[in-house]
Order: C-alpha cells, then sequence, then structure tokens
C-alpha cells in the first residue's frame, strides 16, 4: 500500500449523508487503530462518530462494511502514480511512498489491522485484496511508461514489478517483524530493477 | 516459514512431561486453527488436551506463552536447507516448501493466525521473529554454499536472499489475498537469481 493521506474521511464535501460518512470512517479508523479488528463494534463506532446506530447499521451492516468501505476511501486518496521519466526515480517514490505509509503510527496501525482481519474475515480479506490490486494497477502504469521509452524489456509486468517492490518490506513488517528502514526500500528498488532489466519480469504466454 | 511436519508435538518421546507438552502443543495448534489466536484460551487448550488448567496455567502462563512454545516446537520440527549442489535446485527447495507451508490447511491457517496475533500482541511478534530469523538463517547455508561453489559473487547476503524468496508468496498470501501457486514460486527462484546472480545481493560495508 502506498501514501494516502493519514485520514480517511476528513476533507469530504457535500452534505449531510457526506458529513456523516466522513465522521464514520474516521471513527471506523480511529477504533481500528486502539483496539484492532476484534476490538471494533458498531456501537462504539456510533459513539464516536456522534451519529445514530440505527444509521451505521443501515448504511454499513456490519464491521466488515465499515472496514470495505474505510478502505474504498483510502484507495481514493491516494496519489497517482510518479511520473519522473526515470523508471527507478518512480519506484523509489513507489518504495518510499510504501514505507511512509507502513512507518506511519496511523496508516500502519490501521492496515495491520486490516491484515490481521483479513486472516479470519472473508470480506475483509476482499476489502483488502481490492485495495491492493487498485493500488498495483494505478503504479504498473510507471513500468508500461518505462517499456514504452525502452528502459525495461517489451512484455515486462508492471503488476508484478510493483508487487516486489513492495513485498519485501510488507515481509519485514507482518512476517518476520523486523524494522523497515529506508535502506530495506532502497534495495528493494535496485534488486527488482535488476531482475526486471535482465527480462525475469517478462511474462510468457503459457502455450495452448 | 518452510514446510515442518505437519502438526506440532505428535511424537515426543520421553516420559510424563513431554506427553503433556506434546498434548498441550497439539491442543494450541488446533485451536488456533479453528478459532484464532482471539479465540484460543487456556482453559479450552488445558480442557482439549487433556490436561489440568493448574498445569497449563503454571507452564505456559499464558496463550502468548503457548502461541511461543508452539513456534519453538515447529522451528525444532523443520528440516535442514537442501544441499543439491546446484543453487537454483537448493532456492527451488527452499521455495516449494515455503508454498507447500503456506497452502497447508492446518499449517497455513496456524501461521495466519501467528501472523494475526503478532499484530496486536508484543509476544507472539517475538515468537513469530524468532521462528522466521531462525529458519532464515538455516537456509541461508545454501547461499553461502553457492558463493563457495562460485555460483554467486563474494558477499551475497543469504538472509537477505531468503528473505526475497519467500516475501512475494506471504505478500500474495496475507496482503493481496491473492492464489499462491506454484508458478509464483518459480517466479520468484527465477527472478531473485537473477539479481543475486547479478549482484543485487552483495551487501557493502557501510563507510565507518
Amino acid at each position: 500500500m502506498d501514501q494516502p493521506s493519514r485520514s480517511a474521511g476528513t476533507v469530504r464535501p457535500g452534505g449531510r449523508t457526506a458529513r456523516v460518512r466522513a465522521a464514520v470512517m474516521e471513527a471506523t479508523q480511529d477504533e481500528l487503530v486502539e483496539h484492532g479488528f476484534h476490538g471494533l463494534t458498531m456501537d462504539q463506532v456510533a459513539a464516536r462518530a456522534g451519529v445514530g446506530k440505527t444509521t451505521v447499521y443501515r448504511r454499513w451492516g456490519s464491521r466488515a462494511g465499515l472496514v470495505t468501505d474505510l478502505m474504498t476511501e483510502l484507495a481514493n486518496q491516494s496519489t497517482p502514480h510518479a511520473d519522473t521519466g526515470d523508471v527507478e526515480e518512480d519506484l523509489r517514490a513507489n518504495a518510499l511512498s510504501v514505507l511512509g505509509a507502513i512507518t506511519d503510527g496511523r496508516l500502519g496501525a490501521t492496515f495491520q489491522a486490516v491484515i490481521a482481519a483479513a486472516t479470519c474475515d472473508e470480506q475483509a480479506a476482499g476489502a483488502l485484496r481490492v485495495f491492493y490490486l487498485r493500488r498495483i494497477e494505478e503504479w504498473a502504469g510507471v513500468v508500461d511508461l518505462a517499456v514504452k521509452r525502452g528502459e525495461l524489456p517489451e512484455g515486462t509486468d508492471g503488476g508484478e514489478v510493483i508487487r516486489a517492490i513492495s513485498a519485501p518490506l510488507y515481509y519485514r513488517l507482518v512476517v518476520t517483524r523486523e524494522p523497515v528502514t529506508r535502506e530495506d526500500a532502497e534495495r528493494s528498488v535496485s534488486r527488482t530493477l535488476t531482475a526486471a532489466r535482465a527480462g525475469a519480469f517478462v511474462v510468457r504466454e503459457t502455450a495452448p
């Protein structure tokens, strides 16, 4: 995941419906950060948002519904991919954006809470998948541009390159529980780019 | 993580203490698989293992204590690294072992439960870290052997190569929630090896 603004739903133009959604999203994120998915309750979100319980139940249905909408909101707020004209710079921007997000207290905790939820809740898993696939697709654009400029081989799979940039950072964050540093981000870029330049991300069609 | 035998504590020689531990570890894993860390209780583990609650509380202290001991047991049961004389074959063995573990119903669920627990419990996070660092250190040996045989550049960081093999598989498993296939494992090997042969995993000493 890369860096959206730190809080979902803080700046929502529009009328009452938009204001309610913004307050509920903000409260959902607060509760997730403080108590995790297992500690998230519809009632507490409603109380924190200053919104009636009935409204929250009717509009979001369940805590997984809240999390799904929060992920949509975070994806909507995420920045478009970099376009510096240089693939290494663009991929570095991606790696540093991921690093920024996962080391941000609020955002990092939000994503860890949803990753944990996804291990035991199918709807949360779906929300997580949709979020990351949207962000991967967005950033895959930098690889397509690099191929057009002749920086990477024809047929390089942009989505796979972007996954390869993020993977070592998330692996340290949630699997080996090691610190994730700027050096890790830089290494991920240089290793991925070395393999991509050598054609290791060219996806060949499987013979029919 | 790579493939240990499917159940912790099933074959423990020794006396009553060893039998109690085996039963408790088995019950801990069963409960984790069925209910996750949040649904794990000392009382239920004791009941399932047919062991007195007092014994479980005295010996393991908390559910995080149970998880820590289970991870130690799984690490103890894990196989030594491959040694085929060929770095590509050895790394493939590692990738397929990881794939086998995470796609195994029981083991995969165990690891996902502990990954989820680690997002909100420091002791579980520590147990996870110790487990993976032991397995990374074990398999780093295949890289050291490859360097000695001249297959990889002098100074290649074995632990980093092994992390790079696992990272894309776990990223799909717990972050993007995508299927993890044999093809993903093969791609991870070829991409990592391409980068490693080109020297991208040579760690240079930072200037003092």
